[in-house]
């Protein structure tokens, strides 16, 4: 097969299950599915996918934030045979699809060396480093864990729950693989990947410190999970969010209809929760979520049961305080402040 | 049961089939989805099904553009047991859905008589009307028939195709009905209802002059379908979005994946015909259209197999010219330029 289909610029993909499947099987038409940070590729890889499997090939427009975002369904209807769902390595208890789904990870070719390198002095001598990372480095988790022990340092790597797909793994919207470390002995982490999303739900989850080493920038930053200006900005804006819904009277508890944000049992439990409080309260199923969906809300308050992130990195396009569930909880005294937690699905 | 239910001011529902349905199976989970229109009414919907059905209620947050857009996957993945999807009715040949659907039919209780009786003198006597409205009024086809006749024309009522479920009604994709009134001796039509969009399909269409009957309104207008103001805008309109299309090199096809809008052959046949013509073009799945989903997308022209309605009405919200498959036969001159008429889902 032409290898620059694997080799586009700084990423790598795997299609060799890919061609071995639509070999087998007849593939007339495949769909396409890629998260925002993929859409400039989506022409080549289409056209790559379209000469190597001798197919048409339907890409997909709508917004994709995860592996828990599948658009089988979609593709079924559209009398598609396969999906190829790039950049999200699959979440291993979501594995049953109404088609088969090939997940296409996308590895980062960024050198982590020397970044891993600058990190080593921001830990003491035989501190046990848990490593996590995303799965565009995962495979780079070896060569971390030689740097850090020839730092003097005892790399700790786990695997976390179902939802993840590999050692030292840690989603937006799952820390079990940092908890998981800590059992095994972890007294600190190193993250590798930009963004801060992951290790700040990390350090605000387990109140350690998070070291993170970005391999785009080769900027190395600590988080500490108890006093740290990030942690200490979105603890600030959370606690406002929640004080801001203290007068509600009545509450939307919003439920996703993305088969890995759905979560139908937590919100009936929150709807209970509410209506023991005597307040008012209503469901509603959302698919992507849009402020401007939302204009006809009466409710006072939101709580979201989707993605994690929805309420963390979007607050500030609703006008209306949106919580997590940890975070109703903590509204309705069902749980103390100093429980605060990013929201997880697990 | 609760008359209320029945009645929310100037609406009637009919909820006695559910009723009955839900007396006979354990429902413990019902989604509901509406139109805009209809939003404002969502929570006292929502409370009076959960009082009459004794169930938990979600309502859809997404919006609803018809019957081709029917949320019945999503609900069943939600656990839901039956989906009341309100406001429009049944498309028949779209009867098979993944858990049972009940079409709440909303009608008006809007008085016809009085416009319909001022239309009278817009037709010559004897002249034959075929009698058009949508879902709201066609319960009144009746008392419009007779009105007609008692002012000397001879009504014309007939049923179009398969997407159609009430003899004289018309949907914004689809003006079958028309066609078939013609078949049985209109001459020309009487429309029922508010809106220019299907008055104005119907008219260029069939070519015919369109009497509109505007019961909120009480207006009463006429489109002539070869020569009239609004027809000639829209037509420059169009025009003019098949000239700016004529360099285009590429071209990206949008295939709904909304089951009653999807149109996968008619996309694939509009790609041989690109291709045979040497251009560039790659399909692109859509579910719910926003021109923002479509900024990565380097194509020079769009061809939309949706809704008809979105190259007509949201044209204006594209950076790029957005053709129906008849405009894009047209720009390749498959078609006479007068040829031309609203693009229809038949």
């Amino acid at each position: 097969m032409d290898s620059n289909l694997n080799n586009l610029k700084d990423y790598e993909f795997n299609f060799s299950e890919v061609i071995e499947y639509a070999k087998k099987h007849k593939v007339s038409i495949v769909g396409i599915q890629l998260p925002e940070g993929l859409r400039r590729m989506q022409n080549v890889l289409a056209e790559r996918v379209k000469c190597e499997l001798g197919c048409e090939v339907i890409i997909s427009t709508e917004p994709c934030v995860g592996a828990c975002d599948i658009a089988d369904e979609e593709f079924l209807n559209l009398g598609a045979d396969i999906l190829l769902h790039f950049g999200h390595s699959k979440i291993p208890c979501l594995s049953k699809t109404s088609l088969p789904v090939f997940y296409i990870e996308c590895r980062s070719n960024m050198d982590v060396e020397n970044v891993v390198n600058d990190s080593l002095n921001k830990f003491v001598n035989g501190e046990k480093v848990g490593i996590l990372t995303t799965v565009q480095h995962v495979h780079k988790v070896n060569e971390i864990s030689n740097i850090l022990s020839k730092g003097k340092l005892t790399p700790i790597v786990s695997k976390g729950d179902c939802r993840i797909a590999y050692p030292a793994q840690v989603l937006g919207c799952n820390f079990s693989t940092a908890r998981e470390e800590i059992k095994n002995g972890a007294d600190s982490f190193l993250f590798v990947g930009s963004g801060y999303f992951h290790p700040l739900g990390v350090a605000i989850s387990t109140k350690r410190k998070v070291i993170v080493a970005d391999p785009y920038s080769n900027e190395v930053k600590e988080i500490d999970g108890v006093n740290n200006e990030i942690v200490n900005k979105i603890m600030r804006q959370r606690f406002g969010a929640i004080a801001k819904a203290k007068d509600a009277k009545s509450f939307a508890i919003l439920v996703g209809t993305k088969k890995g944000q759905s979560r139908l049992g937590c919100a009936l439990e929150l709807k209970r929760m509410i209506e023991k409080h005597s307040f008012q309260v209503f469901l509603y199923s959302v698919g992507r979520i849009e402020p401007e969906y939302l204009r006809y809300y009466n409710e006072d308050a939101i709580v979201s049961t989707l993605c994690p992130r929805v309420a963390i990195d979007d607050f500030s396009r609703f006008n209306k305080p949106i919580l997590t569930p940890i975070e109703l909880q903590i509204l309705l005294e069902e749980k103390d402040w100093n429980e605060f937690a990013f929201d997880e699905i697990i």
